[in-house]
């Protein structure tokens, strides 16, 4: 029987920690033409030529060419600001959705250089939906962020929570699924978008060969202990702002998922914004309304969040590293908890986070430990 | 004694209805080098002509070479959304300020062709910013809209009523007043911007050399009074939408404020922006707090109302016409009332709208006699 011909699927920074975790869990189901644009601005071409290794690798021996096609990324540098880029992508052969993750994403930076932020988070992002309407391709999974809601009124945070970014950064993804759903209620018949916010994406692929490799030094915290227990930053004492928060051990509380449970979800995605179901499918029929604009933004946590300190024990386990940590003032701008309420997700999409903490830990600690420098490049 | 150098500022948007009688009220200052982009997509280039003709003719005897260089706009045709036709503006000479006008206005449309409007009104404004920084001009006074308040809970409105825009059109207003008021938080030294809220401008320029030629049907009540005066629509008759609202006479009420006025508040703004004041100066040190960012947001409206029955009736008693209209139900997403608590830019600016609904109604049938076809251009 002849297959099915693969669907083209562009991923904006399919380079990066998410993009390429995402890129990896679309060519190991064999059911997709995975395309990548990236300008390596956070990112190394390695993660996609590594994706494409384990995806090989997993092929079956009776692996038609279809399949082997299947199992590589078609890898594109340039930049989403540029539209020549971007339109150097969409003639390559028709594209039927895109994941866009690639975005300026440090919150802090993002009040230091707001007008970079909005040109590459919002500029760069309409001109890509420009992009796509031109060549006939109506279907995009969003890469949205918990920072849309800023300080959230109640914990879990549902998805019906007023956005009230209190960053440039939340700012940017704000107004991009505000555009989405505006732009999904003009055309019905046509748009459809699924926006996906983030919470805390954690580990790294189980073969140790993927991972986060964030340039410079990890703003975020789990990243950070990973390159402190390998031996970096000894010099500088690891910092714990405020351990006086209405939480259980008074530190900070987010919701780490799994970077592969969060990367299937853009699969489940991908699935809703198509027509087809693919058998035993748990996309329910719920997540479009018969009536309005075909849009929609789900959660992607996994509902319960580890303080910093117990992320701290957790990287201690997984690593053996003996942490010592200053505890300093509260730092501007953080929240108490930023834990999800994953319930429309998981009733809508079928979608679940089933990795635990303890996992990711040593997800993490391998690709680490086997990529001391990261992926090596500059 | 030497006069000082003129001031370069940009208007883009320059030949529309709003943007040319800001030139025109530039001109006759003789204090500005005025430029201006515009790609007549609802404008026409006769406009400026107008403008600089009315400005040299205002000339004193003596003027000098610098004061007829003053009177005279230079016009650049292009596109904001190209940054080829932005940039060859910025390489014609230093410019100090922009009153960035240039936009898609029509709420209506605005929901139908949302991807265009984000796109003119967002993506273009981010570009023209950055243009701005790259070539060290850091003064923006920009065009905001009473949309921007949705359905105000408080009228007349104050400018503390959280924004929240009910149409992509006031969406769009609302996110490039984020963007402003992000960039000169990060930049207090260097960033300034004033976004001025528009209610109704109304009127024309009392030469009747200038006034609104919207292209295709006006979407506007006062210049469709107008049009429909010299004898067109004849066929359709006159709409007026809902009589049953809370208002004195049942129609809707708006804060019609003649575009003299509107202009000169420009002026204020533009000298708020910069370091120096005039003699004489209404300008308040409060403009700007001494700390936090250079950015503000003023309404510019007469601070009383009009109903749609009124407009009607000055209509008539400017141009004699009689107006038969057609009451029929309200129309989604209008407001009962739209009137301006304008005290905030009376107190700091030292702005006020002294001209009155008579004279509007005058200048406009004046315009619209002398000009059946408007500007008679295609």
């Amino acid at each position: 029987m002849a297959q099915q011909p693969l669907k083209r699927v562009l991923v904006t920074g399919g380079a990066g920690y998410i993009g390429s975790h995402i890129v990896l869990t679309l060519l190991l189901t064999r059911q997709y033409k995975v395309l990548s644009i990236d300008n390596h601005h956070n990112s190394f071409p390695t993660a996609l030529k590594r994706a494409s290794q384990i995806a090989t690798e997993a092929l079956p021996e009776d692996a038609t060419a279809q399949d082997r096609d299947s199992a590589v990324v078609e890898s594109f540098t340039g930049d989403l600001n540029s539209r020549a880029d971007v339109e150097k992508v969409f003639a390559s052969g028709p594209i039927w959705g895109v994941i866009h993750v690639a975005a300026l994403k440090a919150v802090g930076e993002s009040s230091e250089i707001p007008l970079d932020y909005y040109a590459t988070n919002v500029g760069a992002t309409i001109q890509l939906l420009q992009i796509m309407q031109e060549h006939g391709c109506y279907s995009m999974v969003y890469s949205s962020s918990a920072t849309v809601y800023g300080t959230p009124p109640l914990v879990p945070i549902p998805e019906t929570t007023p956005l009230k970014a209190e960053s440039v950064y939340g700012r940017t993804k704000v107004m991009c699924e505000t555009i989405l759903a505006d732009l999904c209620t003009a055309y019905p018949d046509r748009w459809r978008a699924i926006s996906l916010r983030y919470f805390n994406p954690a580990g790294a692929h189980t073969s140790g060969l993927m991972g986060e490799d964030p340039r410079g030094k990890p703003g975020n915290l789990l990243p950070l202990l990973s390159q402190i227990a390998i031996g970096k930053y000894a010099d500088s004492p690891l910092k714990v702002f405020g351990n006086d928060y209405p939480t259980r051990d008074g530190t900070c509380v987010r919701d780490y998922i799994h970077i592969l449970d969060l990367a299937r979800g853009h699969l489940l995605a991908l699935e809703a914004l198509s027509d087809e179901r693919a058998p035993g499918s748990t996309i329910s029929p719920d997540v479009f309304p018969k009536e309005g604009g075909k849009y929609k933004a789900y959660n992607l946590g996994k509902g319960h969040g580890q303080s910093v300190l117990s992320m701290i024990a957790a990287m201690h386990k997984a690593s053996g590293f003996e942490y010592k940590y200053d505890i300093i003032g509260r730092r501007v701008g953080d929240v108490p908890d930023l834990t999800a309420d994953p319930t429309l997700a998981q009733k809508e999409l079928g979608f679940s986070a089933p990795l635990e903490l303890e996992q990711m830990c040593e997800d993490l600690w391998r690709w680490q430990s086997m990529n001391p420098d990261g992926y090596g490049e500059q």
